[in-house]
């Protein structure tokens, strides 16, 4: 019991507002900040091994730092372009790796004020292959991935802010296991240039923060769009959907149980859920997502393929090797499908504000050799809407469990304020 | 004239079809044949300026090279990452930067057989500022722009192919100028991994070879799709349109003359050409591209805008101070205008097979301070159709006039197969 009680206290998530108005208040200066994170770092880092690199100038950068997130500590997912840190990706192709540039995600959130403490750690290439990762709620179990450290490092209090990135279920799974907000934005609204690929028509870019207000101010920060949460604003309670395709039957029943009770006191208090049918493409549609990763895959890698393919792991080197047998024309067949349920899912939102789903099939599971599945995620990577991981749920043995919120493409301000509501009502119906 | 007629011997596209048919015969090795551009290039290099560096190992690797493209001499585009040669998109920003990696592209290409040659001039970043290339037709006159050396270069014989990129009229435009094939297939056909971003919805790789069939066969042999001209194929008279819309009121009399002419012949000879109306949002499309190709080119450029502003060109750095004052809801506003005139678009390719147009305003403009307008351009890369360059009309003074064939999104094949064809039908008109 000592050792879980210790375990337990590597979850102490900091908000970033809050961490902002100590900031605004003169309660913590900026660099004050930045070296709390720091000194949280040198403890929790033994368990959890979130970084890759840690940026020895981060607190005297911060006593420069201007800008909405002054004193902000970012964590950058080690697939994300920096200059002045090595960038790896996972791979022994790229050991001490530096670029010539940062990524423009970088480079914007630097603008915005905030400091980059160091690069987390991701699976090999963003891909399977797992990192030496550990979940703050119990280090003998995986924290998902691919953004492995992104996920733990926010979870931990090492940072308020990370930056992950999402080609099947890599920002909503770890931020659902680790029990941090994870805020996957329609396709295309934070930039990808500086971002190693994967899959070009998949691979989005979105942030870990402790709840969904930290995660929509530094979205609103980083790209000047309006998508902070306004608790002041009118608000409507949302006309919910819920799709229960056969990807639910593998589902754990227990998750799903209290999930289903979460809709039970959600309706009893008033909001409208209803029961979808899936569209006519939406099951072909993650066939679809599989082959477009793969195809696009063989040639975003194919440098590394065809040069070092003894440095691959075996799960990539397997995949890339069957990706060659993908013709253009399964390619092209399978993004024509995409398209097709892309325009079905926008003509199911016309009755639904958003829809609900379950962040994972469970929680995290034990061990570090898998990093869970994205079955719950790549139908969404793949029709481009902006998803969120909302945190409040857990397990009998204090697991998270996320609830997903899950909007129409470009609906991401409403689909913030619905998340942001959505955790409310999840902390209300757990009090009870 | 004796000038005139030294400057005439610059242009000498050479078919990479012809010499591949002469590698399988045994007439020529594919070093040889690789020694043989060095050679020309050895020469006309020394006016045109088509290339940054020039790779030493060209030969040497041609004696190991296997594949369709065995002894084809590939010149790329310096903003198309490559290992072993510096990349420095002719920006003093990146003076020797040297990429860990080659280009998805590069290495397919190279897996194809082919050899990299040397590294083509490109204007800073792609955008307008031009290089010091010049137009093998007349060294007066520039090449057009961006890719310049690239397509400068298959003008002069000095590549069989040659890789660039579009994002306003940087392909057809250049190809034109030089009176050479250019390619810009579909939107993402060809991957960008590896190759600088200017704006992520626009920029589209293609290929400049001599002829419409020399392309086609690369493309194939680059993407393993089905892209090869066959010439024994059924083959009935396309339905062509064409879209005379406010921008043609600028071009050169003497040019839309020469293509009313070659339309005139194309009707006598049986073939249907219909004249179509601009489609509702076909004409705000053209600011829609400039919005989206500033608002995103901020963000590509962020880290360079914000670390080395002064080591822009004027032109560059004005016009990402101006993206700047660009709302992300002005270009939310014009990606719908772009999506709304692609769905018009598709439609009216339900009336013909392909559209032509001018592939410029006019013929090279005298003078290397610019690289000519992309006016006639820029819409069908915001459209995302495959566009060819066709060669074989020209002014009376020698100067060559590109026919631009536009086909619907995706149908690359039968839009080469177009091309092909009015490569055929200009040169019975020209020779009457």
């Amino acid at each position: 019991m000592a050792q879980a009680s210790q375990e337990k206290e590597l979850v102490a998530p900091v908000s970033l507002l809050a961490t902002l108005k100590a900031i605004d208040a003169g309660t913590i200066t900026p660099a004050q900040s930045i070296e709390a994170c720091l000194e949280r770092l040198a403890i929790a880092e033994q368990t959890i091994h979130a970084f890759v690199s840690i940026n020895g100038h981060a607190k005297a950068e911060a006593e420069q730092a201007q800008g909405p997130l002054a004193g902000i500590a970012l964590a950058v997912k080690d697939i994300i372009e920096t200059q002045k840190l090595a960038t790896e990706y996972n791979s022994p192709i790229y050991r001490s790796h530096e670029p010539a540039r940062d990524a423009a995600l970088v480079t914007m959130a630097k603008k915005a004020g905030s400091s980059v403490i160091g690069k987390s750690a991701t699976t090999e290439f963003a891909f399977l292959d797992p990192c030496t990762t550990r979940n703050p709620h119990n280090p003998d179990h995986t924290p998902g991935g691919s953004s492995s450290g992104s996920a733990a490092a926010v979870a931990a209090g090492m940072a308020h802010l990370a930056f992950g990135t999402q080609t099947g279920g890599s920002i909503i799974r770890p931020a659902a296991y680790c029990g941090v907000t994870g805020y996957k934005p329609s396709y295309g609204l934070l930039p990808k240039v500086g971002i190693k690929d994967f899959s070009w028509t998949l691979d989005t870019a979105g942030l870990f923060a402790a709840k969904v207000a930290d995660c929509a101010f530094a979205a609103s920060a980083i790209t000047r769009r309006k998508l902070t949460i306004n608790p002041e604003a009118d608000f409507r309670l949302p006309r919910l959907g819920i799709i229960r395709c056969r990807i639910w039957q593998d589902a754990d029943p227990d998750y799903v149980a209290r999930f289903d009770d979460l809709i039970s006191s959600l309706k009893r208090f008033g909001t409208e859920v209803i029961e979808l049918e899936p569209s006519e493409h939406f099951l072909t549609a993650f066939n679809a997502h599989q082959i477009i990763q793969d195809f696009e895959a063989a040639q975003s890698l194919a440098w590394e393929y065809a040069n070092h393919a003894d440095q691959l792991s075996p799960l990539l080197r397997h995949t890339l090797d069957f990706a060659q047998t993908i013709t253009p024309s399964d390619y092209d067949e399978a993004r024509i499908c995409a398209m097709a349920a892309r325009r079905e899912m926008s003509e199911q939102f016309e009755d639904v504000d958003a829809l609900l789903s379950l962040s994972a099939p469970g929680p995290a599971p034990k061990g570090l050799t898998t990093t869970g599945s994205p079955i719950f995620n790549r139908i969404w990577t793949l029709l481009r809407t902006p998803c969120l991981n909302v945190t409040g749920l857990e397990t009998a043995d204090g697991l998270p469990l996320g609830v997903q919120v899950i909007g129409p493409q470009g609906g991401d301000p409403a689909t913030l304020q619905i998340a942001h509501w959505l955790e409310g009502a999840i902390a209300r119906h757990v009090k009870g």
